[in-house]
Protein backbone atom coordinates (compact mmCIF):
# COMPACT_ATOMS: atom_id res chain seq x y z
CA UNK A 1 0.00 0.00 0.00
CA UNK A 2 1.62 3.14 -1.33
CA UNK A 3 -0.06 6.27 0.10
CA UNK A 4 0.62 9.58 -2.22
CA UNK A 5 0.63 13.38 -1.38
CA UNK A 6 -0.71 15.84 -4.51
CA UNK A 7 -1.06 12.67 -6.53
CA UNK A 8 -0.23 14.45 -10.64
CA UNK A 9 -0.38 13.10 -13.64
CA UNK A 10 3.09 12.93 -13.96
CA UNK A 11 4.69 12.48 -9.84
CA UNK A 12 3.09 12.68 -6.69
CA UNK A 13 4.95 15.08 -3.90
CA UNK A 14 5.35 12.35 -1.80
CA UNK A 15 5.21 9.20 -1.42
CA UNK A 16 4.47 6.96 1.60
CA UNK A 17 5.13 2.96 2.19
CA UNK A 18 4.64 1.62 6.21
CA UNK A 19 6.50 4.34 8.12
CA UNK A 20 8.84 5.17 5.19
CA UNK A 21 8.22 8.64 3.75
CA UNK A 22 9.61 9.88 -0.06
CA UNK A 23 9.10 13.17 -1.10
CA UNK A 24 9.77 14.44 -4.66
CA UNK A 25 12.50 17.11 -5.26
CA UNK A 26 11.58 20.23 -3.99
CA UNK A 27 12.47 23.68 -5.30
CA UNK A 28 12.53 27.18 -4.96
CA UNK A 29 9.09 29.43 -4.94
CA UNK A 30 10.74 32.98 -5.39
CA UNK A 31 12.81 32.46 -8.88
CA UNK A 32 15.78 34.31 -8.77
CA UNK A 33 16.09 34.88 -5.12
CA UNK A 34 19.21 34.62 -3.46
CA UNK A 35 20.36 31.46 -1.81
CA UNK A 36 19.50 31.84 1.65
CA UNK A 37 15.71 32.23 0.38
CA UNK A 38 15.43 29.37 -1.80
CA UNK A 39 16.57 27.84 0.93
CA UNK A 40 14.63 28.55 3.03
CA UNK A 41 11.29 28.31 1.09
CA UNK A 42 12.63 24.75 -0.41
CA UNK A 43 12.83 23.68 3.45
CA UNK A 44 9.70 25.38 4.32
CA UNK A 45 7.90 23.15 1.31
CA UNK A 46 9.55 20.65 2.86
CA UNK A 47 8.20 21.10 6.63
CA UNK A 48 4.63 21.34 4.99
CA UNK A 49 4.81 17.83 3.19
CA UNK A 50 6.24 16.19 6.41
CA UNK A 51 3.73 17.77 8.33
CA UNK A 52 1.00 16.18 5.79
CA UNK A 53 3.13 12.98 6.18
CA UNK A 54 3.00 12.79 9.51
CA UNK A 55 6.70 13.50 10.45
CA UNK A 56 9.03 16.31 10.84
CA UNK A 57 12.30 17.48 10.15
CA UNK A 58 14.17 16.07 13.50
CA UNK A 59 12.42 12.37 11.44
CA UNK A 60 14.37 13.14 8.34
CA UNK A 61 16.81 10.01 7.33
CA UNK A 62 18.50 11.76 4.33
CA UNK A 63 18.80 14.88 2.44
CA UNK A 64 20.12 15.14 -0.92
CA UNK A 65 21.36 18.80 -1.85
CA UNK A 66 21.56 19.78 -5.28
CA UNK A 67 23.04 23.41 -6.07
CA UNK A 68 22.88 24.99 -9.20
CA UNK A 69 26.21 26.47 -8.20
CA UNK A 70 28.65 24.76 -5.71
CA UNK A 71 29.38 28.10 -4.72
CA UNK A 72 25.92 28.76 -3.03
CA UNK A 73 27.29 25.88 -0.34
CA UNK A 74 28.04 28.44 2.50
CA UNK A 75 24.45 30.62 1.53
CA UNK A 76 22.69 27.32 1.66
CA UNK A 77 23.87 26.11 4.89
CA UNK A 78 23.49 29.74 7.00
CA UNK A 79 19.71 28.95 5.97
CA UNK A 80 20.16 24.89 6.49
CA UNK A 81 21.72 25.60 10.26
CA UNK A 82 19.35 28.30 11.31
CA UNK A 83 16.88 24.94 10.02
CA UNK A 84 18.18 21.52 11.02
CA UNK A 85 17.75 20.59 14.93
CA UNK A 86 21.08 19.83 16.15
CA UNK A 87 21.69 16.96 17.30
CA UNK A 88 18.63 15.30 15.09
CA UNK A 89 19.98 16.50 11.86
CA UNK A 90 20.15 13.78 8.94
CA UNK A 91 22.52 12.38 6.84
CA UNK A 92 23.07 14.54 3.65
CA UNK A 93 24.81 15.01 1.01
CA UNK A 94 25.47 18.20 -1.33
CA UNK A 95 26.68 18.08 -4.88
CA UNK A 96 26.33 20.78 -7.67
CA UNK A 97 24.03 20.32 -10.42
CA UNK A 98 22.00 22.50 -13.16
CA UNK A 99 17.96 22.30 -12.12
CA UNK A 100 14.73 21.98 -14.28
CA UNK A 101 14.36 25.77 -14.02
CA UNK A 102 17.53 28.17 -14.55
CA UNK A 103 16.04 30.59 -11.78
CA UNK A 104 16.37 27.48 -9.11
CA UNK A 105 19.64 28.25 -7.20
CA UNK A 106 19.06 24.84 -4.93
CA UNK A 107 16.83 21.30 -4.97
CA UNK A 108 16.57 19.34 -1.87
CA UNK A 109 15.11 15.39 -2.34
CA UNK A 110 14.30 14.26 1.78
CA UNK A 111 13.96 10.64 2.71
CA UNK A 112 12.07 10.33 6.18
CA UNK A 113 10.26 8.23 8.90
CA UNK A 114 6.75 9.32 9.87
CA UNK B 1 18.51 -10.83 3.63
CA UNK B 2 18.74 -9.23 0.41
CA UNK B 3 17.80 -10.55 -2.70
CA UNK B 4 19.41 -9.82 -6.23
CA UNK B 5 19.40 -9.34 -9.33
CA UNK B 6 21.60 -9.63 -12.58
CA UNK B 7 23.88 -10.20 -9.59
CA UNK B 8 27.42 -9.29 -10.97
CA UNK B 9 31.03 -8.70 -9.71
CA UNK B 10 30.19 -4.79 -9.42
CA UNK B 11 26.97 -4.58 -8.86
CA UNK B 12 23.60 -5.36 -9.24
CA UNK B 13 21.09 -4.55 -11.48
CA UNK B 14 18.83 -4.78 -8.35
CA UNK B 15 18.45 -5.28 -4.57
CA UNK B 16 15.23 -6.32 -2.66
CA UNK B 17 15.30 -5.83 1.46
CA UNK B 18 11.87 -7.35 2.91
CA UNK B 19 9.14 -5.20 0.34
CA UNK B 20 11.72 -2.82 -0.70
CA UNK B 21 13.31 -2.67 -4.30
CA UNK B 22 16.37 -0.62 -5.25
CA UNK B 23 16.73 -0.69 -9.10
CA UNK B 24 20.27 0.53 -10.27
CA UNK B 25 20.94 3.72 -12.10
CA UNK B 26 19.12 2.40 -16.00
CA UNK B 27 20.82 3.54 -19.23
CA UNK B 28 19.70 3.51 -22.87
CA UNK B 29 20.17 0.89 -25.17
CA UNK B 30 20.97 2.91 -28.29
CA UNK B 31 23.61 4.49 -27.97
CA UNK B 32 22.94 8.42 -29.50
CA UNK B 33 19.11 7.77 -30.24
CA UNK B 34 17.58 11.05 -29.40
CA UNK B 35 15.79 11.79 -25.78
CA UNK B 36 12.35 10.18 -25.86
CA UNK B 37 13.99 7.21 -27.45
CA UNK B 38 16.47 7.30 -25.02
CA UNK B 39 14.01 7.83 -22.18
CA UNK B 40 11.60 5.00 -23.85
CA UNK B 41 14.38 2.45 -23.75
CA UNK B 42 15.19 3.44 -19.90
CA UNK B 43 11.38 3.34 -18.69
CA UNK B 44 11.49 -0.28 -20.56
CA UNK B 45 14.53 -1.46 -18.99
CA UNK B 46 13.34 -0.31 -15.40
CA UNK B 47 9.67 -1.95 -16.15
CA UNK B 48 11.06 -5.52 -16.87
CA UNK B 49 13.38 -5.39 -13.56
CA UNK B 50 10.24 -3.86 -11.66
CA UNK B 51 8.58 -7.64 -12.74
CA UNK B 52 11.51 -9.46 -12.18
CA UNK B 53 11.16 -7.89 -8.25
CA UNK B 54 7.45 -8.67 -8.53
CA UNK B 55 6.68 -4.47 -8.64
CA UNK B 56 5.62 -2.74 -11.03
CA UNK B 57 5.73 0.65 -12.22
CA UNK B 58 2.34 1.49 -9.97
CA UNK B 59 4.35 0.81 -7.11
CA UNK B 60 7.43 3.44 -7.09
CA UNK B 61 8.32 5.17 -4.31
CA UNK B 62 11.07 7.97 -5.94
CA UNK B 63 12.83 8.43 -9.03
CA UNK B 64 15.76 10.29 -9.63
CA UNK B 65 16.07 11.57 -13.56
CA UNK B 66 19.51 12.49 -14.82
CA UNK B 67 19.99 14.29 -17.38
CA UNK B 68 23.11 14.92 -19.33
CA UNK B 69 21.54 17.96 -20.78
CA UNK B 70 19.24 19.67 -19.10
CA UNK B 71 17.53 20.90 -22.33
CA UNK B 72 16.44 17.35 -22.49
CA UNK B 73 13.61 18.12 -19.88
CA UNK B 74 10.52 18.69 -22.38
CA UNK B 75 11.66 15.62 -24.57
CA UNK B 76 12.12 13.05 -21.45
CA UNK B 77 8.98 14.14 -20.48
CA UNK B 78 7.42 13.37 -22.88
CA UNK B 79 8.39 9.81 -22.48
CA UNK B 80 7.39 9.74 -18.75
CA UNK B 81 3.81 11.16 -19.06
CA UNK B 82 3.18 8.88 -21.59
CA UNK B 83 4.71 5.71 -19.58
CA UNK B 84 3.46 6.44 -16.22
CA UNK B 85 -0.03 6.03 -14.79
CA UNK B 86 -1.53 9.80 -13.82
CA UNK B 87 -2.36 9.07 -9.82
CA UNK B 88 0.08 6.31 -9.46
CA UNK B 89 3.03 8.61 -9.97
CA UNK B 90 6.21 8.19 -8.05
CA UNK B 91 8.18 11.02 -6.22
CA UNK B 92 10.58 12.47 -8.97
CA UNK B 93 13.53 15.12 -9.01
CA UNK B 94 15.38 15.40 -11.95
CA UNK B 95 18.95 17.13 -12.22
CA UNK B 96 21.76 17.72 -14.91
CA UNK B 97 24.44 15.21 -14.91
CA UNK B 98 26.97 14.30 -17.28
CA UNK B 99 26.78 10.39 -17.42
CA UNK B 100 29.62 7.50 -17.06
CA UNK B 101 28.82 7.13 -21.05
CA UNK B 102 28.55 10.46 -23.14
CA UNK B 103 26.65 8.54 -25.31
CA UNK B 104 23.37 8.45 -22.84
CA UNK B 105 21.31 11.06 -22.20
CA UNK B 106 19.66 9.78 -19.84
CA UNK B 107 19.43 7.58 -16.76
CA UNK B 108 17.07 7.10 -14.20
CA UNK B 109 17.41 5.28 -10.30
CA UNK B 110 14.28 3.87 -9.04
CA UNK B 111 13.27 2.55 -5.62
CA UNK B 112 10.11 0.54 -5.77
CA UNK B 113 7.60 -1.78 -3.27
CA UNK B 114 7.15 -5.24 -4.44
CA UNK C 1 12.75 5.80 16.50
CA UNK C 2 15.94 6.91 14.47
CA UNK C 3 19.28 6.15 16.05
CA UNK C 4 22.57 8.12 14.83
CA UNK C 5 25.93 7.83 14.30
CA UNK C 6 28.33 11.24 14.90
CA UNK C 7 25.14 13.22 15.09
CA UNK C 8 26.13 17.08 14.47
CA UNK C 9 24.84 20.25 14.81
CA UNK C 10 24.35 19.98 10.67
CA UNK C 11 24.47 16.87 9.46
CA UNK C 12 24.46 13.19 10.79
CA UNK C 13 27.30 10.68 10.11
CA UNK C 14 24.65 8.01 9.32
CA UNK C 15 20.63 7.35 10.42
CA UNK C 16 19.53 4.15 11.26
CA UNK C 17 16.00 2.90 11.23
CA UNK C 18 14.54 -0.46 12.09
CA UNK C 19 17.30 -2.15 9.72
CA UNK C 20 17.75 0.60 7.01
CA UNK C 21 21.05 2.82 7.62
CA UNK C 22 21.34 5.66 5.68
CA UNK C 23 25.08 6.90 5.21
CA UNK C 24 25.62 10.75 4.94
CA UNK C 25 27.64 11.20 1.53
CA UNK C 26 31.70 10.23 1.86
CA UNK C 27 34.39 12.15 0.97
CA UNK C 28 38.41 11.53 0.57
CA UNK C 29 40.50 11.84 3.53
CA UNK C 30 43.16 13.10 1.42
CA UNK C 31 42.40 16.82 -0.83
CA UNK C 32 44.13 16.51 -4.15
CA UNK C 33 44.80 12.42 -4.04
CA UNK C 34 44.34 10.16 -7.45
CA UNK C 35 41.37 9.18 -7.76
CA UNK C 36 42.01 5.58 -6.81
CA UNK C 37 43.35 6.13 -3.33
CA UNK C 38 40.53 8.84 -2.87
CA UNK C 39 38.17 6.65 -3.38
CA UNK C 40 39.92 4.01 -1.30
CA UNK C 41 39.35 6.14 1.40
CA UNK C 42 35.71 7.23 0.75
CA UNK C 43 35.25 2.89 0.65
CA UNK C 44 37.38 3.07 3.98
CA UNK C 45 34.95 5.57 5.45
CA UNK C 46 31.93 3.74 4.37
CA UNK C 47 33.01 0.11 5.80
CA UNK C 48 34.23 2.15 9.10
CA UNK C 49 30.48 3.72 9.44
CA UNK C 50 28.43 0.69 8.37
CA UNK C 51 31.07 -1.24 11.09
CA UNK C 52 29.57 0.87 13.76
CA UNK C 53 25.89 0.34 12.43
CA UNK C 54 26.44 -3.16 12.63
CA UNK C 55 26.47 -3.36 9.12
CA UNK C 56 29.17 -4.19 5.98
CA UNK C 57 29.47 -3.93 2.49
CA UNK C 58 28.10 -6.78 1.31
CA UNK C 59 24.57 -5.36 3.08
CA UNK C 60 24.84 -2.45 0.91
CA UNK C 61 21.58 -2.12 -1.20
CA UNK C 62 22.52 0.99 -2.96
CA UNK C 63 25.34 3.41 -3.76
CA UNK C 64 25.20 6.45 -5.52
CA UNK C 65 28.71 7.21 -6.89
CA UNK C 66 29.41 11.07 -7.92
CA UNK C 67 32.55 11.82 -9.67
CA UNK C 68 33.69 15.50 -10.00
CA UNK C 69 34.96 14.48 -13.59
CA UNK C 70 33.52 11.36 -15.08
CA UNK C 71 36.74 10.82 -17.01
CA UNK C 72 37.70 9.20 -13.84
CA UNK C 73 35.12 6.47 -14.00
CA UNK C 74 37.92 3.50 -14.53
CA UNK C 75 39.72 4.78 -11.45
CA UNK C 76 37.10 4.49 -9.76
CA UNK C 77 36.56 1.31 -10.59
CA UNK C 78 40.03 -0.46 -10.18
CA UNK C 79 39.58 0.86 -6.17
CA UNK C 80 35.60 -0.34 -6.28
CA UNK C 81 36.19 -3.79 -7.93
CA UNK C 82 39.08 -4.60 -5.54
CA UNK C 83 36.77 -3.59 -2.73
CA UNK C 84 33.66 -5.18 -3.54
CA UNK C 85 32.64 -8.73 -2.77
CA UNK C 86 31.27 -10.40 -6.04
CA UNK C 87 27.63 -11.40 -5.98
CA UNK C 88 26.93 -9.73 -2.95
CA UNK C 89 27.21 -6.18 -4.67
CA UNK C 90 24.64 -3.53 -4.52
CA UNK C 91 22.77 -1.69 -7.13
CA UNK C 92 24.79 1.49 -8.39
CA UNK C 93 24.46 4.74 -10.21
CA UNK C 94 27.71 7.04 -10.99
CA UNK C 95 27.12 10.71 -12.52
CA UNK C 96 29.25 13.40 -12.85
CA UNK C 97 29.06 16.03 -10.29
CA UNK C 98 30.92 19.20 -8.87
CA UNK C 99 31.61 18.48 -4.95
CA UNK C 100 31.10 20.62 -1.82
CA UNK C 101 35.22 20.75 -1.81
CA UNK C 102 37.01 21.44 -5.26
CA UNK C 103 40.08 19.08 -4.16
CA UNK C 104 37.47 15.93 -3.57
CA UNK C 105 37.48 13.59 -6.62
CA UNK C 106 34.79 11.08 -5.66
CA UNK C 107 31.22 11.19 -2.99
CA UNK C 108 29.94 8.12 -2.29
CA UNK C 109 25.89 7.70 -0.74
CA UNK C 110 25.36 4.68 0.41
CA UNK C 111 21.48 2.98 1.79
CA UNK C 112 22.05 -0.15 3.73
CA UNK C 113 20.57 -3.31 5.55
CA UNK C 114 22.18 -3.97 9.37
Amino acid sequence: MIERIDAGTRMSEACIHGELVYLAGQVPETPGADIETQTREVLAAIDALLAQAGSDKTRILRAQVYLADVADFAGMNRAWDAWVVAGQAPARATVEARLANPAWKVEIVVTAVR
